[in-house]
């Protein structure tokens, strides 16, 4: 295993003092219990929103803590759930007396625990609302999972929500912003190689030197099928019409075309996988109004990407174009 | 070879169309001579910003392209140098009028193609000055470079002549900027793997599997020695006081901080070295007064890091928070 670590047990919590040091103008990091705050929270009369998972997949969640996106992000281990204290924590810290948003990736650990979190901070007279994020469209059900994996999709879910919460929607109406994006976003993966959790020392599965895993999910679980090795062009014709067919998008729809990399990949191979799903979305007649590119929900060092397709309206459109100053996506501000 | 691609030797064409389709409200791409411009270009009397070199490094150039930074950027194929026919066109093409700077690393190609280019230009009626950049104090003379090689330090000459040129400074100014960025900047870096040049397909270098290059380039060219894997810390250690020990940097001075991966490596491990690096600084009376972590000079899915150093005065650091938009560089505006 070759990482830019020290003791594979102190990965995340000595990330999380770089995080500190590294952002300082933007967040606050509690360490004991494990929290990345916005440094002026709690927000009076904002809506606070709280997300969180295994660590693993930086830049999310603590990379979109700040002005217009979430409050606070609770990282657990490596590709594992923090527990209901922390979270518990963080939605105590975010509160600013319009209640607390908890933005959940749908696997059974995360949903498990900040449900918990949200009921004891509710016995404690707070307000909590939940959404999952379900966007993956690969597989019903998985290694970690009842139902749809939440995966990319939910940095959309997160920038919107927190835009809607930032221009003063109450938290009835954030959680249904959520909601909303939740409903109109998928995503499908694909995996090149496999990716080594620290304190495991070596990969959790392998592939074949010319294996390729269709539909993977950001810890590596199985998609839908392993294949060979195809074109790039190839890949994106496949992965496409699942995510395409399954809302589904139609002719005249307004789209945000999201290719996300998952650690590994080198940018100019984004670029590529973005040139051929913007074809396909345009013989459609979809219309890519908005687009990002990068490593925004990765699984360490995976080579692989997954394509993301939300549906905009101008209400979504405007939310997401508002200004967001987080380590990860700062514009207009 | 894994890699989302198509043909091999495609894949800096079909990346510039991804670019082109990506960010169409920031650049335009020309495809033949290749070259990536910003939209509104030429701004009438603004002084002109082009740089270059081979791909695989995005998203430098192409990503830096935009207002408050560069005006156009060359790529050539991967890891080689572009000719001298789309430098000189992308150099009229970002002439408004008051003349054009060309920010160029310090390899052997890139050199003196850009060196052809701008004296085709001053032929044809331009102003054209060239400034080299030459951060990197791993090696005196390398496999590509007589003298020190332009590494990652280039981004924060290209941000800061960028915003420079862009509030008004003339052509010598501009060009004096640049030069005391190159100046004030120092980089060092480490690899743990090699990469794969898609035309190649193979690796042009190996490491043992308990090995890695410090002070390695970022085509993968030889450092300093090949040492076997360390902690996190421990490779910082190393690094840091070549680094900082070369201009120098002394107590009392304030900095930028930049921890640049180079492809491959999980944004967790940027932040562990970040950590250690802000630490050794500190211990040395050093103040870090702004930060840049991420994947900006890439070498494909190269794992390894950098660290840079640049010493800030107010004028730099305000340059450098200048509002810049372009595709990986978004703030304040």
């Amino acid at each position: 295993m070759k990482k830019l670590i020290n003791d594979p047990k102190n990965v995340v919590l000595e990330a999380a003092s770089g995080i500190a040091l590294a952002h300082s103008d933007i967040v606050t990091v509690s360490m004991d219990p494990l929290f990345i705050v916005r440094k002026d929270a709690p927000v009076r009369g904002k809506v606070g929103i709280v997300s969180g998972g295994g660590s693993g997949h930086e830049p999310l969640h603590g990379g979109f803590v700040g002005f217009g996106m979430l409050d606070a992000a609770v990282p657990g281990p490596v590709f594992t759930s923090p527990t209901p204290d922390p979270i518990l924590a963080a939605t105590h810290a975010v509160d600013g007396g319009a209640g607390v948003l908890h933005i959940v990736k749908n696997y059974t650990g995360d949903v498990l625990n900040f449900e918990t979190a949200a009921e004891l901070a509710e016995a404690e007279g707070l307000t909590v609302r939940s959404v999952i994020v379900n966007d993956d469209v690969a597989v019903k059900d998985s290694l970690y999972t009842a139902g749809r994996r939440g995966v990319a999709g939910t940095v959309l879910v997160e920038k919107i929500a927190g835009a809607a919460a930032e221009r003063g929607d109450d938290l009835d109406a954030v959680a249904a912003i959520a909601e909303r994006v939740n409903a109109e976003v998928r995503t499908m993966g694909v995996g090149l190689t496999p990716c080594i959790v620290p304190h495991a020392g070596e990969p959790s599965f392998t592939l074949d030197e010319d294996e390729i895993e269709i539909g993977i999910g950001i810890h590596g679980e199985p998609g839908r099928e392993r294949i060979r090795l195809e074109p790039a062009d190839a890949i994106v014709d496949r992965l496409l019409p699942h995510i395409v067919d399954d809302v589904p998008f139609v002719s005249g729809d307004r789209v945000l075309l999201f290719v996300n990399g998952m650690g590994g990949t080198p940018l100019v191979e984004l670029y590529i996988v973005f040139r051929r799903a913007a074809e396909l979305l345009a013989e459609r007649g979809i219309e890519v109004s908005r687009t990002l590119v990068g490593n925004f929900v990765s699984s360490l060092e995976m080579q692989g990407c997954s394509i993301t397709v939300l549906r905009l309206d101008d209400e979504l459109t405007e939310l997401y174009d508002a200004p967001v100053q987080t380590a990860a996506l700062r514009w207009g501000r």
